[in-house]
């Protein structure tokens, strides 16, 4: 893992970017205890630098976590092939347009869950190595990539999932295997996830400690309590 | 309002009981400056005095609000007659048998809702004549009796709803008429709550700002935390 940047916000928090091997990332940090870390992925490989992301992450890491992102393979500043732009537009004008997105879903954001999920136990590993990170670890953001994490990697103590209407099959078969500690929350009325496919996912994780949060408005209209809801919850789980 | 006892809990808390009129009632306080107030209803008119009440509200005093709750007509300290006593075996031994209990609830839960709601309003303008206690003006619980205050009451500026699969009629289709904030809470296997009418009563609400907390388990399984999650609620819409 090499630092490429750095720099103090003025919350305090320290700000530094790293490459690991090809994988790009963010590390948000602040104070020097150990401090739990939180991995933080934005559904469907919206790049970390995404500043709802990068709010949410900063305060986290006022409030006493690490916070790490990564860009997944063809998202933010990975290179991407014409194939996925393809893809991707194909995904946005089919939302758009109302129509059924589910085999372009599965053929396009399936295969970059397998791809993200190997990359993030790397980069788990390579943080728990730098000092000032301790365990345990939660997960919280694009469902479908923490369903698979939750499932492989026993690191993981606790995670908070966003949104969850449109998950690929391999990964709403997981859920069920799926026993840490859930937060799930979900916009009512998220144009691009229908709710009741969310509440049966809800509905199917294992675990016997989950919540639901639900809230009125679209996609992005998630209010800012929640994101401390979310600190509490991890509070909960991983101080 | 006449106060009938008094006592200074181990959380600093005082703890006094009242009549006012027939209204049998218990006021939690701590603090001597002017509190935001919260109306504290059991479901289905369970005692004042029932021990996951009184944790809630000693806690919520605790914490800088002023608590108030009351016995519904017929339940708590009330006299009661041979019929409620009658329909209330009814409602319990259709629920344990798993019959429907629609119109049993219809029939007795509907006029006891009908017969609380005056006297929780009688209760509201004696307690905010009281020194120590200022608006605005929070409801917590049983969620009939709270639909229709925030229907008829403008002096409640945002309640906290329990369950909710079984509510009468009459307070189902008031429901698009409540437009405060909601915080709605409900249990995701609650054995006495149908979970789908549960959430269908809370997407007819009128309110634009409404949150959905959902957990696992049944009826008096809520978790702790959610206590403190309900405060945090009032501090937003009472502080």
């Amino acid at each position: 893992m090499r630092f490429t940047s750095e720099q103090r916000l003025d919350d305090g928090v320290l700000e530094r970017a790293f490459t690991l091997g090809e994988i790009p990332g963010t590390l948000w940090t602040s104070g020097s205890a150990p401090a739990p870390l939180i991995l933080m992925a934005h559904n469907n490989g919206l790049p970390r630098g995404e500043s709802r992301l990068v709010a949410r992450a900063r305060h986290a890491a006022a409030h006493g976590y690490a916070v790490a992102a990564i860009d997944a393979p063809g998202c933010g500043d990975r290179p991407r092939s014409a194939a996925d732009e393809q893809d991707r537009a194909d995904l946005r004008r089919a939302m758009r347009a109302g129509e059924p997105v589910d085999e372009i879903f599965e053929s396009f954001i399936g295969p970059l869950v397998d791809k993200a999920v190997p990359e993030w136990r790397t980069t788990l590993d390579a943080l728990l190595s730098l000092p000032g990170i301790g365990g345990p670890v939660g997960y919280s953001g694009w469902t479908a990539v923490g369903i698979r994490l939750a499932v492989v990697e026993p690191r993981i103590a606790a995670a908070g999932f966003f949104a969850g209407g449109y998950v690929p099959r391999a990964q709403r078969e997981e859920a069920r295997q799926v026993t840490i500690p859930l937060l799930f929350l979900l916009q009512w009325d998220d144009e691009g996830n229908p709710r009741q496919r969310a509440l049966d996912l809800f509905d199917a994780f294992g675990s016997k400690e989950k919540t639901l949060h639900a809230n009125m408005g679209g996609h992005t209209g998630t209010p800012w309590f929640e994101v401390e809801d979310g600190e509490r919850f991890f509070g909960r789980h991983l101080k």
